[in-house]
C-alpha cells in the first residue's frame, strides 16, 4: 500500500531493457549518438512539432530551471501557482538558474490559476519600470500540484493572456503524461496548440529512472539551451542513458499507457474514498493524486495498518484528538496495483 | 580502434545488473534509500574516512562545480592549472556555481602545476584586500588533462602550501580510480592523508553510466552542500539509481581492476608508439591517455585504417604537409581491447 | 506644493557646505580618509555601539540588498512586508545580491507585519528541509511604506520570533531618521536593542544627496560586506564624499531636527486633510507621509492648482467618475514649508 | 608632493560648484531632471553621438562591470589585458554583474594587448561549442593601466579584429580624458570611429567628485542597462549630483584642460626622471602617469622627504640591499602642481 510519491516507483521493464541495449559498444558522447537522435525525433513525432528543439535531461527541477532560465532575464518574473512546485519544492532553482528572477506566487483553488487572477496580476505588472521586476513568464503546472488538471481550453485562455502582455509560457509537466491520458486530448494539443512555448516533460515519475525533455516549440528560445544546460552540469558524458528511456517510453505509448494505469487506480481510489462516511475528498481526482481528509483515529488505523502516505497539512501529526479531519496526499504511480487501493479502502472502511 | 574518450564506453555488466537489482520495488526518493546508504557507507571505507560527508550525482562537472561552491565565495579565487578541465571544459560550470569567482590558470608542463608556480601565484594572491579576489581554493586534477599523475607526495607539497595560505584543497578525480590503481596506493594516502579537502571521484568513465561522488573529509565545509544540490537540480528522486552503481563498482574492487585494464592498455599503447620511428610521445605514459606526436601522412593512415581519436592540437586539420607532426590524443577505457591498442600500432607501424 | 516624494528634495546647506570643506586637498581613497573615520565614530556614538561594523555607500537599495547578502544565502528567504521596498522597488535588487534568495512578502494592515502573520510563516519555513529555501531573515521597514511606525516594543516581537528561529533581523531605515524623531526613543533603542542585527540608514531622503550607512551590531554578520561592496561598484574613490555627508547630518543632532521638520508638516496635513469633507486617511500618520482618499474630481482641482503628488492605487487616472475616491501619496521632507501644506489644504478645502 | 592616486585629488571648484547649482529647489528624481537630461545632451554632442544611449553613476568599477554585463552573457568570456583594472582590482565586479562569465588575461608589453596576441587568444576560442565559454567581449583600457595609450588607429585594428569574431568592443575609459587630451584626437575618434561599442567614460580622477558616464554607440545594446543598474542600486535618487558633475565637466573643454594639466606634468616628471642617473622609465610616459625604477636608497630618501606614492613592485618594501632597483607608479591629477614635480625630481637628483 504505497502511496507516498509516484517518484518511489521502479522502472519500467522496458526502459531498463532499453538501457541495456544502447549500452553496448561505444557511441559518441554528450548526446551525438544515434539513440538520442531517435529519441529527439520521437518526441517531435509525438508532438507533431518537427522544428521543436528537444533536450533531454535527468531532473525535473534542472527541467523546470533550465526552461525558465531561458524565459526570464535576472531582473524578471515568473507568475506561477503559489503551491507550484519551481516555487516551493526546489529550494529555488529557479532562482538560481535565472540568476535571480522572482517568482510570484498567485492563489487558486484545486492548484489552479484562474483567469481572473492572472488578469489582475498582470494588470499590475508594471512592465517598462526598471523600479520593479519585469513580467516575463507564466508557469503552469499540468496536472497541477493537486492532481488537478487544466484542459486545453483553459491553458489556451491563460497562455493567451500571458503572451498578450508579452510573457513566454512555460509547462511543468512533470505529470504531463498522466495529464495526456486523463484528457484524451493529443500532446499538441495540451502543449503548443494551446499555447505553450516551452514544456518540461517529466518521465522519471512515469516509468523512467532519470529522463525529462525540455521542448522549445520556438526554437529561437533555445539559443542559449545548450550553453546553461552544460554550465549547470546537466550535460551527460553518457546521454545514450538518456536517449534510450525516452525512445522506450514513448514507443508504442507506452508513457500513456503507464501515466492511464496510474490515473485509474487514483481514480478508484479517489470513489471508493467518497463512499467512506467521514472521508472528504479535498480536490477532484483528475490524475493520479488523491487528496482526502479524514479523521485522526482513522490515519492511525490506516497507517498501523501498512498504508504509506503523507499527511499533507502542513507540521500534521498522529498525536492529537481522534475526531481532527487531517489531509492526505494519496499518489498512484504506473505501479499501483488495483490489490494495493482496495487493501486501502479496506482499512478505512473498517476503521471508518 | 576506439581511443576517442574514456566517456564513449559503455557501462560494466556488473553495473547494469546492480541498477537492475536496485529497481525492483518501492524505495524512498531523494536518497534516503538503502542501496544509497550502503554505497556511502561502502565509500566512506574504502576511503578509511567514516567522518567523511558523501554525495552522490550524476556528472563530473556537477561535482566539480559543487565541490568548489563550498569551497570559494563569489569574491574567492580558484588556483587550477590552466588546462583544467574546470577551466576549460566546463562552459564556466565553477563561475556559475560560486556565483562569479575567478579561476586562476596555472603553467605547468606535462598538465601538473609545480611548487615553485604555485607559490609564486600565492605570494601575489592578495588576501585581505577588497579590491581584489580572495585566494580560497586549489584545485588538482589527478590523473591530469595530460594524462600524467601527481603521487601522493606532490599532492601533499601542493596541499601543504595551500593550507599555509588559507585554502582549501579540491581534487577533481574524473580519473582517480586511474590514478590510484597506477599509483598502488590507497585512496586515503591519495586524498585525505595527502592534505585534498573535497574530492570529486569519477565513476562514469570507469564502468558506470552516470555517477560520481563528492567526499568532503571535512565534514564541516559540506554544511550547504545538500542545498546547492538541490538548488541545481542535481538531486535525484530515484537516487538509488547512483546508489546501485557506486555499491556495484566499489564492491570487490571493480574499481580500481577496470582502471587497472585501461592503464594497461595505455601503458602497453605507449610503449607500442616509442618503439615506431617518426611517433614521439608529448607526456609520460602514466595512466589511462596517451598524447604523441606523429606526422600527418601517419595520421591520415591511422584514420584511414579505422582508428579513432582527437587530433589535439587547436585546430589542426589533416590538411597541409605530410611530414608535419600533429598531436594525438589517444584515450584507453576499461572496454579497449589488446586487440584494439595492437591494430592502431600495427597501421601506425605499417604507415610510419 | 511638492509632495511627490521626499528623495526630490534638495541636500541641506549644512551637508554642501561640508562637501565643500572636505573636498580640500588630497585625501586617502577609499574610506582610509579622516572624514570618513570620524564618520563611523559619529555613527557608533549615535547609536551606543561602539563594536558596530559601519559602511557607507549612496543608495538605500545598495545599502538594502548588501544588508540582506551578508544575512541571507542563495538558498535561503527573506520574510518582509509585501509592500517592502525590497520586494518590490527595487527591482530584483536583492535578488541580486544574493545570489538569488526568495523574497516572501507578508501582508499586513498599514504597512506593518503583525506577530500572528510573522508566526505563521515562520511555523511553515520548513527549515533543514533541502527541497525549500531556508528561512534566513526578516527585513522590517521603519518608518513604514505606508508611513506607519514600528515602535521599539513591535521592533522587538518580531525581531524575538525572528530570532527564536534562526533568523538575522534587518531594518530598511531608509526613514529611520523619522522614525527616531517621531517616537522619541533614542536611536539605539529602535535598533539594537530591540534586536536588530544590522540597519540600513538613510540619510539620502532626510537632507543629504547621497549617503546610507550600513551599520552591523552583531560584527560577526558583516565579515564579506567590505568584498560585496567593492565586487558591487560601491566603494567610492573618493569616500569623502560620504564622510562629510554623514558627519555634517550627524552633527548637532541635524539628522533628527530635518526629519521632526518632515513629520510636523505631514501630521499637520494629516490633521486638516482629516477635516475635509469627503477626505479619509488611509493610514494614520505617523511620520512623513500621508495617504489619503478623495474624490477624483477634488484630484483634478488639486493637481489643476499646482499640487504635485502620486496617485497611488495602481493605474489610476484623472479619467472616471468625479465622484469616485483615488488614493493619494503626500510625502513632506525636511524643505517642506508650512505655506506648501496650507497652500494643499485651501486647494482641497475649496474643492470639497 | 602627492602622486599616490588622481583619486586622491579634490573635485574642481567648477565641479562643486555646480552640485550646489544644482542643489537648488525639487527637482525629479532618478535622472528625469534637467540636469541630468543637459549632461546626457552634452556627452551626445561632445562624442557627434546624437543616437547613443547615455546612462550615469558613481565608480568605473560599477560602469565597466554594467557595461560588460550587456556585452557578455554568463557563459561568455571578456578578454582583456592581464592587469586590467576589470581583471585585478574589481574583486570580480565584471564576474558579479555578469553572473559569472570568464575574464581571459592576455599578456602584453606596456599594458597594451598587441594584435598578434588577440588574435591566438581568438584563435583558440571554441566558439559554438558548449564545453567552452563563448567569446563575447574585448574590454580594452584606454589610458592604459602601464600610462601608456591605444592611439585611434590601434583601437582600431584591435576592435576590427574583435568584431570580425562575432564580440562587442568595450572601453575602461577611466583615465579617457587623459587619452583624448594626449592624443590631439576628437573623442570620437577615440571611440565608435575606431570601432568601440561601449565606453565607460571617468570623470571622477579627473575633477569631479563621483561620476562617470557609459555611452552606448550602439543603442540596441542598451537594451538591458537600466533595469541592471537600478537591480544594483546604482541608479541615484538625487541623480542631479551626477548631472550637474557631467555637465561642468564638459563645459568649456573644462574635461580636457584638467586632463592636459596632469598630463603635462606627468610628462615633465618623466623628463626629469630620465635625466637623473640610475633612474630608469619602465614605461613610456604617455599620459599622466609615470613608472620608473630607481634603487632603494633613493626611495627611501625620497619618501623621508616627503614625497607620497606607491611602490608598484609587488610586496616590495624600503627593507633591503640599498642599491636594488624598485619600481615606482607615480600618479599626476588635475590639482599637481609643477612645484610638487619639481620638489619630487629635487629629492631624487639630491639622492642620486
Amino acid at each position: 500500500m504505497w502511496f507516498v510519491s509516484d517518484n518511489t516507483h521502479p522502472a519500467a521493464s522496458q526502459i531498463l531493457e532499453a538501457i541495456g541495449r544502447a549500452n553496448a559498444g561505444h557511441a559518441a558522447s554528450y548526446g551525438a549518438d544515434a539513440v538520442s537522435h531517435r529519441a529527439a525525433a520521437a518526441l517531435r513525432a509525438v508532438f507533431e512539432a518537427p522544428a521543436a528543439e528537444v533536450f533531454l535531461l535527468p531532473t525535473g527541477t534542472a527541467a523546470n530551471a533550465l526552461a525558465l532560465g531561458c524565459l526570464c532575464p535576472p531582473w524578471g518574473s515568473v507568475y506561477c501557482h503559489a503551491g507550484a512546485h519551481v516555487n516551493y519544492d526546489e529550494c529555488g532553482a529557479p532562482e538560481f538558474y535565472t540568476a535571480g528572477a522572482k517568482l510570484i506566487g498567485l492563489d487558486g483553488a484545486h492548484g489552479r490559476i484562474g483567469p481572473e487572477t492572472l488578469a489582475a496580476a498582470l494588470a499590475t505588472g508594471l512592465g517598462g519600470s526598471v523600479h520593479n521586476v519585469q513580467p516575463a513568464a507564466l508557469s503552469l503546472t499540468n496536472a497541477t500540484e493537486a492532481g488537478t488538471l487544466y484542459d486545453p481550453a483553459a491553458v489556451a485562455q491563460l497562455a493567451g493572456q500571458a503572451h498578450a502582455a508579452g510573457l513566454g509560457v512555460h509547462m511543468d509537466g512533470a505529470r504531463f503524461a498522466n495529464a495526456v491520458a486523463a484528457l484524451g486530448c493529443t500532446p499538441a494539443e495540451l502543449s503548443w496548440k494551446a499555447g505553450i512555448d516551452v514544456l518540461s516533460l517529466g518521465a522519471t515519475k512515469d516509468g523512467c529512472l532519470a529522463a525529462e525533455a525540455v521542448l522549445f516549440f520556438d526554437p529561437a528560445r533555445a539559443a542559449s539551451f545548450g550553453f546553461r544546460r552544460k554550465r549547470a552540469g546537466q550535460l551527460f558524458s553518457k546521454h545514450r542513458l538518456f536517449g534510450a528511456q525516452i525512445e522506450a517510453w514513448l514507443a508504442d505509448g507506452l508513457w500513456l499507457e503507464l501515466a492511464a494505469r496510474a490515473n485509474a487506480r487514483a481514480a478508484a481510489l479517489g470513489r471508493g474514498l467518497a463512499a467512506i462516511p467521514g472521508v472528504i475528498l479535498e480536490h477532484p481526482v483528475e490524475a493520479n493524486a488523491v487528496f482526502a481528509r479524514w479523521p485522526r483515529a482513522l490515519h492511525r488505523a490506516a497507517l498501523a495498518g501498512g498504508a504509506q502516505y503523507h499527511l499533507w497539512d502542513f507540521d500534521a501529526t498522529l498525536d492529537g484528538p481522534d475526531d481532527e479531519p487531517l489531509l492526505a496526499r494519496l499518489v498512484c504511480g504506473w505501479a499501483t496495483s488495483e490489490a494495493e487501493v482496495e487493501a486501502l479502502l479496506g482499512l478505512l472502511r473498517v476503521g471508518a
